[in-house]
């Protein structure tokens, strides 16, 4: 998934095209920072006061000793970003924080509705640093609002954080909502008993989906919550209720994918149900077929019998006879299955 | 859902049929404000002592600029109430406290026993808003009691908010009573086998149902018990009794939807159980069935071999005999069988 | 269940059946107050320093106005005991601790096999009172007790109120017992395959019955809890130990429901399993006997065949080889089905 | 399980089998009190600094009259002794703490694999009371380490209730080695399809012991830890970390029972797929089985007919080809069957 | 598991193959301890200010003094030693600390995937102990890197710790992606209805190994989330984000695990659906094959009546159109069941 970077060793010299940085300067101007200017991001928010946005794409050694000169990334932090596959979370450093998300993207027409995209953020004093695997649709929509200056939030690194994880969080709405079609058709079809194997492997897969949203979302919340709680200077006053709100949509996404985990189980249940249920209209149906051919067979046997003394055989109504109580007697047969239900 | 609101923009002017505010004036006189009024809220209830109760159907962006002006509402809550489909909760802003709660109507004659219609309900200083979508049978209830000083509670904001969360939680009982009767109803049909593909529908329907109570209840439960919790000026201490008993029938209604789901989940189970059962019924019956006729069918064949020395076919007693020996021998195979259980 | 009081309206004079109030003077001795005293009451506890305990069976609107009258109830319990049918709760106002409980009958020869009987308490300063719906037994026999000074426990409201909930709790007991019983007479009934859907009726009756008792113990466990750590007036320190054992008691009693729970699902999970035991034996069977009568009738098949040249139908042994080979291969097929165990 | 104690009347004189003192003297002797020194209790431990443990087998009421006598238990510990079947618990009264718990001893060759045998202990200053129904293998080994002194821990009650104690929780860990061994071996039975009702029955007879150790191990771990974390006179600084220990140790126990559970629930689950996966085969090859004899019977049928012109019927080789005919297509059906994995 | 020590006896001479111990000295130096060394343990780092590392595989009776003679072990972590099969846990003594934990090691080839070896650790003031049973290649990474001074991590007893710690964690992630392979594959061989009795064992071997990880892990992580909270010398300021870090990829592998139990409960599941929906399809054909079978048997059976009368039989037609009669209603009954969808 991660393209490869020849020129990763020509660190000092050239443009980056996996490196985007802006500048927000104190005159709300957003000024790009290329070549140089990324060796001096240190220097441009400390003595120029400017909130800086670094975006970094599928980290090379050198992106990550740039991260380490110029914003003294942790060296756990560090790992992290080499291992990937973390789980979301909030580690907080002393002049630092770590933010772990994934952003979820969907994906038409693959076997799978939805990837994961790992977004590990860092925030400290008037700057932000994001890194992901591959393009970010979520980091793109934001990094163009930010450009333009459109967003009217407030112009701290809290407030940029809050952008980006706003942003992620809200991925996880049309998600949600093509799986609940999804799950509706499969009831739908199971129902019906139109459902088959095919159904069964679907079912299986949404689960499944439902399992990995959960396992992400759940810490997820938790990151929210403890950024609400913790008292830290990354997160002003007034951006509170922002941070409140976020995590009031983690907690609705989670109780709509634990609302959705519910309806695939019953969506199971219902599957045995509807087999059990046809099961026995075909064991029925099966009774009544074998009976019905099974009566005239034996009469037919009978009169094949070879007994020289059967006066029947004789007489000229002997077969129309034969023929009417075969007939007769299917139809009391099927009567009585009507009766009972077994039609 | 959302009914059309053509004249959204002339919003000075004229009246709104889809505003209405009534003022409880310190005399105990209630006032129907129209027309200038509304955009005078603020002074009537700040200098003249009133509470004020504004109530708006399906906002228009005219009404939450009303809303905007003359309450302050945080950007937040008006995002809310634009998007809708919020989680139940209750935001606590410096000046005003914002809950969103989800009232039920059941819808008789319709594939669902009912809907859940979102309300959003602002209190402050002598003023509550109350913000819905369509008609609510619910905020109609209390408002004509209101109008007619028929309340006997006190005449603060906490107080009219404590009225309409308790008309909201009171019409939850009806509502789970007619799931009760479905579920015994549902119950009788599975046990007794009359159910089919249909009953089982209408568990999952149930089910669904229960799910979606649920989802609701469980955050408007907790919302109650931090309006308990929290020392806020808006419940005065004589007004704490009254929440405990909202929180406590809060927890009777889920305590009810958690044995309803419980019920269903036993249902399901039963279904399971009786199909089960009945198929070892039809089994038998059909392995009786087969056994009791393939037996003359075996008789009627060895007398159907074409043997030419064969001693009972050259008898005048062969024919009777051998219908005799069949017929036995059925009698035999029932008495075994019934001696078994299997009819 | 209510009965009818046509005298609700001569309040004043004469004397209620529904009504009984005891007093236990300073001296011991216990007196039963009738006519006027019950409009006396207040004054008798006050100046007189009697413990009373009224007890109230059916209330009538007459009742409430004597309890409102003379132990000022607040109007939310008022309405509770109107509306019955409330959760178990301790509702703790300024002077008075309300206590909602349900006591248990067992009720031989019914459908179920217990009643669940509302049990609203008021205690405070120097008096209890009792309200009930229908005669109560747990009631009773502590009123016998109490009549008879043969409690041996203090005179005080707070040991008056733990004697009546005890009564209550240990009402629990034989009631589990009975259903210990049914529980394992069904256990057997169902892995003996001699259940059918009787057994299965009966699961689901005792399945409910137990969801309905968790539902009403696990809130009094929580009543006698809150009891216990509220530092009230009304439970002086040497009766704490007695509170703490009505604890144990309501504690042990739910892990019994629970227990009782895990073993009914159990059962229920036992009756699939046979089922599908039982079924596969049959299917065994009904392989067995369809080809043990197939295989004959196909030789029998053959020789009925008319083609001219067949040289064993003219043979004098014929018949019986026939008749033979027959035999000797069912002998055969039932040795082989034996041999796989199908017998 | 109580044995008769026709002597219980004369409490002062005689030995009474059932009552064993030990006193162990500040020198470090242990002396057996016998006869009038169990009325002496109270002083030898209290003016002599003997740590005295009575243990009491089938407590009769003039047992009871010496506990009462010499270690004033209170009125409720006396009732529990009365009652038994108590949950584990310890009670804390001002000079005594209670603990109720569970020792288990194996029962082989009984249908069930263990007996729960109560133990009431009571631990005060110097003295330690055991009360136990029927012989205790746990008690008697502890008291032969006691008698000879083997025991290395200090000379408290506490250290003697910590002996006591953890002899009980070492009880469990070979009841829990046998069930893992028949778990294991039921499992190979079921998955092999060996099983039948009888390893039904055992499956529920082993979910209903881990229900009840579980119900016993629960509020003991609940004991222990409440011992490390109260603050109290009976345990002093050194001992926690045996305390610790043992809670440790009923966790352990725990964690096993709930790994045991879901295995139990496990072969449950692989059961019903068992019986499933026969069932397919079973109706697989019942379905071949009809075919292989019915088609040749079908041949047989034909040749079988009446009509005058069947030009086979007169030929030479009209019989063997027909039996060619029956054993090709069986053999054809049966390749058919074979591919599909019918056999 | 335990290898035989014969030279257990002959403890204060020669070198003892499972006791390494190396030291780390002030100036960065490591030094391998041997002989007469291992007795002066104590002094050298004590005096010297070494840290002492002693690894003892396979512990004898002579280990355990050595251990309590320059470590003075709690006897009770001695016990623990001389027992094993402790749970992972973290005992705090005053100066020392022990931590059991289990490192995993896969086993290809065997039955199980894994084994987990039980390791405990003993850290105090410049030093500690490692015991293990049998090879362990974690400790013997961790000890190969910091034989070299390849750590980079600090050099005390809480950074020695950690590194051993996550050595141990680390090693179970590769178990688990084998798990997650084994897991796709049986689940796909389930859906494809290929699995049989063989993957239903299988299954449940997945299922008992994932148990038995969340037993061992789960104490794991509430030891390092109680190392992080408690307040101890042990572990610097500075190594907290580790042992933060040690945390958190203990909580992603537990997260994993419940994944992944959700997924094999999933495939039982989906199991259970595969097997219904095949033995519905096996019914179904087994209806058709004897309705195909019998409709022509019973045409047959009709001619092969023996009346005198039966005009068709004198015909020249007669059988061809028998035949003909026979496929055309074959045909119609195919056609019929192709249209249910029955082959």
């Amino acid at each position: 998934m991660s393209t490869e970077h020849p020129s990763a060793a020509s660190d000092a010299a050239g443009p980056h095209s996996n490196r985007r940085a802006l500048a927000l300067m104190p005159d709300g101007a957003v000024r790009e920072l290329v070549g140089a200017d990324l060796d001096d991001i240190d220097r441009i928010r400390k003595t120029r006061h400017a909130l800086v946005w670094l975006d970094v794409a599928d980290p090379t050694d050198a992106d990550l000793a740039l991260l380490d000169r110029e914003f003294e990334l942790h060296p756990l932090a560090m790992e992290d970003i080499r291992k990937r596959r973390q789980r979301p979370k909030a580690d907080v450093y002393p002049d630092q924080t770590m933010v772990v998300a994934y952003a979820v993207t969907t994906t038409p027409h693959a076997e799978r509705a939805f990837s994961l995209d790992e977004l590990h953020l860092f925030a400290g004093d008037r700057y932000i640093v994001s890194v992901h695997w591959g393009a970010s649709p979520t980091v793109e929509a934001v990094h163009g609002r930010f450009h333009q200056r459109a967003s009217t939030l407030g112009a701290s690194a809290g407030w940029l954080l809050y952008a980006l994880l706003d942003a992620v969080v809200d991925g996880y709405f049309p998600v949600l909502d093509l799986m609940a079609d999804q799950i509706d058709d499969l009831e739908d079809r199971i129902i019906g008993a139109r459902g088959g194997t095919t159904a069964l492997r679907e079912v299986l897969v949404i689960k499944r989906e439902l399992l990995e949203l959960r396992r992400v979302l759940g810490p997820m919340r938790d990151v929210a919550n403890a950024m609400l709680r913790r008292d830290n200077d990354l997160i002003e006053e007034k951006a509170l209720p922002y941070y409140q709100d976020l995590y009031d949509h983690l907690v609705r996404v989670l109780d709509q994918v634990d609302l959705y985990r519910d309806l695939v189980a019953s969506t199971l249940e219902a599957n045995l149900a509807v087999t059990s249920n046809s099961l026995n209209a075909i064991m029925k149906r099966l009774t009544a077929f074998t009976v019905l051919l099974m009566v005239p067979t034996l009469i037919a046997g009978i009169y094949g019998m070879n007994f020289r003394f059967m006066p029947e055989l004789g007489q000229q109504w002997g077969y129309p006879a034969a023929l009417l109580v075969m007939v007769v007697l299917d139809v009391m047969v099927a009567l009585f299955f009507r009766n009972k239900g077994w039609f």
